[in-house]
């Protein structure tokens, strides 16, 4: 029996529902909604740049207007019908929390708090917390490490606690009145089953994991006498929050006779656990062991699985990620990331070369034109920090190699390749701990446009590139979610891997590496650890004079 | 009694005739003429971009038309008269060697020779010889040090003996055809005085000494020995060139009864000995004991003289000259130099911002916006290696601290301050070995017009920048050699500081060094020297692992 599942994914400034054949993972109807409050769907601080929270109303106008309408879509497809819809789905930015009233009301619909910024959803990209996360890397580091390990070792701005603790300092009242909070990812499904109370919300261990400091190991969040060091009202919190997470799969509930109704769907079909957009991308990209997953756009998110704990997890170190069921049920869900790749690009185009679309479109055709290595440049690619493998916001860029002769499009495909290498660093990191990485599979805008980018990818990395079939893998992988958690019986199927192989792809267009780019990249590649190493303050002190006169040798080779 | 004095100067794209009032260094008349070969007077070879060369006859007809241009702007000053000029002095490019025949007549006017461009003049910038300039320093370096320790320690493509062996190479029948070489310096003051054999041409130290390894402490040129090891042919040159070279102040000659006809003016007046333009810039800036004369443009000349030997010239590592004579009789001639200088900023704003003189403009304001440190950069300026202290050409340049937020305003003044730093480096070493450095005056295009590079320069240095009175230094300079060449009694002067204090000035507009970002820039130039000691392999093992973490404390600090 044909059924259908909806994934909703939930992004920055929209959120696009697809209906999906669950036989074959084909979008019988999509619709997007483009959040209204705020600079495209982000409310900002004209005196705090770092200040980014959105609208809970939008979020539900969002989930109501773009599922209405991807059915409506999907109602023109003959073998469609509304009764056939067996589950949704739904995967959300994050750490995205927002504080909730005991009947999980979000705070910014109580008119005393509406146009209090700290009532509204704490964007993951708000870096308010900055202060507070050093304190609770602080604290983590003196008295529980064992907090920081799966996690990269630092505790970030962007994360659950210091955005909650932020929150406590900047606006207690609005602290005071929550009495829970609650990530995106768990707030969605728990509207949709109408959960009535927050202490009924399931969460996710992809959240609570890899934001929350969350592990059954310690017997779920942090202690209360931890977080009593950090403020007591933290810790008395810490009672109206949870113990449990879950790996996805479990059902959250059924969906309400009001949600019903709204969408007009069956009353009772499956609810399932919501989830980062990056884990149910990796999911809807065909992840498993042996697969890495990577979401390449304004920045790059890496996600593996492992099918068993491969160590403990600071045995990977600078991971950013490694929790237990966090991408699937039954495996280590591994995550790392670069915090620069199109941003670098789109830093190098508009900010200094002050283009636009057509400037990248030019560059990116000189740039194909230049022999790996001919350019004589080496850059790093940290101009955002480096997220993996060495967890360190405080690094800056370094293009090194110029001449009065170097163009535009050199340093273009310098960085390009710089994200490159970067990449390579962080699959050599996985597989010198045992994870296995055969196959590379990539999601994301500049997987799919970018063939220079891929190519280089490839060659520098020294395997092909794969991409993803569905331009919407985590909204896919929410409705595999959704087809999964409602088993085989319904329609949808009792295994991921049975789910996956059904409803994911990859496109016929993939991009193979080339031996004599691969030979080169070997060299600069070598280059690029050294200069990684000594200004990542881990390779101790090292010796570049000669490093500057190896480029000119490579760059001569490579012209000869 | 008031005389005057013509300083004709000899640039890469055309010549520039002064009439100057030896009581004041005032100017009566100028001219310029643009030479009319090749590519803004440069021969090229779309076969080989290295190939620079000029046609010798643009040197003569340059030489008539911009004396006598000159001369009829002068006619219209009251006081002047032609009967009251004294002498004639010139400088020049260099090393630009020209071959010419016994009769002291430049092979390219020899119909056989005259579109062969080995028998024009080889111009300081041709760089077809880089093969027999490593092969000479390589041989010195085995079996004479010496010869190499007053000019750097290297060889250069761009001097005297490369291009000469390489002629012969290229093009035997023209080598052969050559009685003897000349630097443009020597052979215009021989043309003027009428030399009549190659033999009897005066050859000026400054030449003979910086570039083709004389020294009266070894005999003269280098010996037969030496150049047989090179080739053969080039020692049995040796016996056509010259055994000694002079400072200046010793005359050519006097203008020749023909010369006089053509340029309108008493024939048997002075003709005093060409020298670089650089050295004679820095006699027309004023140059003496404790003064260092910058001599800022696309590249940047340094220039300094001290009272007796200071120790042995290879005592200054890294300083490329160190010729007694070379700029003044009596005193130590050193030269330092920077490659890139205005060259990387045009780099910047035209290759990479693909801008023009509007955006030089526009970017200079906002640098200028910029604080000391704000920006969290430093580059290295080796965009076109390192002449001075490192004495590198494979040397390249090198960004750091970059962001997202980098604007190409911050990343063209930290390219300011690199060559600043640059600067500072050289002035550090010769301070170190005992060159007094009281006072800096500069000259050349950017020091007449760019306030925010010459504060900068200040604050880095941390001395008072001042700016040469006349916009044309070198002419006259060359003016004040004839000055000095003719005489107290003739109208000029017997002693060179005389006539400095008399005919050069400095202009009341100067740049002092602002003590908070004196303060900056030490912190920074650190990190310069860190980074310049490191890749420039003089620094050995170096630890840049919190080199970033204090860029971006300084950047904090500054915007605090």
């Amino acid at each position: 029996m044909a059924g259908y599942t909806i994934g909703v994914d939930f992004g920055t400034s929209s959120v696009r529902a697809v209906v999906v054949d669950t036989t074959n993972g084909s979008t019988a109807g999509t619709a997007v909604f483009n959040y209204p409050s705020g600079t495209q769907g982000v409310i900002q601080d004209p005196r705090d740049p770092h200040l980014a929270r959105q609208n809970p109303a939008d979020y539900l106008e969002g989930l109501r207007t773009s599922i209405v309408k991807a059915l409506a879509q999907a109602d023109r497809v003959d073998a469609f019908a509304r009764n056939k819809v067996i589950g949704i789905g739904c995967d959300t930015t994050g750490s995205t929390p927002l504080p909730i009233d005991a009947e999980v009301r979000p705070l910014a619909f109580d008119p005393r708090f509406q146009d209090n910024p700290a009532a509204q959803a704490w964007l993951w990209k708000d870096h308010t917390a900055a202060e507070e996360a050093a304190a609770i890397t602080a604290l983590a580091r003196e008295i529980a490490p064992e907090y920081l390990a799966p996690i990269g070792g630092t505790y970030s701005a962007e994360w659950w606690w210091s955005k909650i603790w932020r929150c406590l300092k900047d606006a207690p009242e609005v602290f005071d009145a929550a009495y829970s909070w609650v990530e995106l990812a768990d707030f969605i499904p728990a509207t949709l089953a109408g959960v009535e109370h927050a202490d009924d919300i399931v969460r996710c261990v992809c959240a609570a994991g890899h934001k929350a400091m969350y592990a059954e190991a310690w017997g779920g969040l942090p202690s209360k006498a931890f977080l009593f060091r950090l403020d007591p009202q933290l810790a008395a919190l810490r009672d109206r929050l949870y113990d449990a997470a879950w790996p996805p799969g479990r059902p959250v509930g059924a969906l309400s006779a009001a949600w019903a109704e709204t969408l007009g769907l069956p009353e009772g079909i499956t609810i399932a656990m919501g989830g980062f957009d990056a884990h149910y991308g990796a999911v809807g990209s065909g992840i498993r062991t042996g697969t890495l997953v990577k979401i390449i756009g304004t920045s790059t998110c890496d996600c593996a699985v492992a099918p068993e704990r491969i160590g403990p997890a600071d045995d990977i170190p600078g991971i950013c990620g490694s929790v237990p069921g966090s991408i699937m049920p039954d495996y280590i869900g591994i995550e790392a990331g670069q915090s620069a790749v199109g941003d670098l690009l789109t830093w190098w185009v508009e900010t200094i070369c002050e283009g636009s679309d057509v400037l990248h479109g030019r560059l990116s055709a000189e740039a194909a034109t230049i022999g790996p290595g001919a350019s004589g440049l080496v850059a790093l690619d940290w101009n955002n920090g480096n997220r993996t493998i060495l967890v360190d916001p405080r690094l800056s860029g370094l293009i090194v190699g110029q001449t009065l002769a170097t163009t535009r499009a050199e340093i273009y495909r310098a960085l390009i390749e710089a994200t490159a290498f970067g990449a390579r660093a962080i699959v050599e990191r996985l597989r010198e701990h045992g994870v296995p990485i055969e196959r590379v599979v990539c999601c994301g805008g500049i997987a799919e446009k970018n063939d220079l980018f891929m190519q280089i990818y490839a060659d520098v990395i020294g395997q092909p590139m794969l991409v993803a079939g569905s331009p919407q893998t985590p909204a896919l992988g929410a409705a595999i979610a959704a087809a999964v958690t409602a088993g085989g019986e319904a329609g949808g199927y009792d295994d991921w891997h049975d789910a996956q192989d059904a409803m994911t792809s990859v496109r016929d267009r993939s991009y193979t590496p080339d031996p004599d780019a691969v030979a080169v990249y070997d060299r600069l590649y070598g280059i690029y650890r050294r200069l990684h190493d000594g200004f990542g303050g881990v390779g101790g002190a090292m010796d570049y004079g000669s490093l500057m006169k190896e480029l000119l040798t490579i760059a001569h080779d490579a012209r000869a």
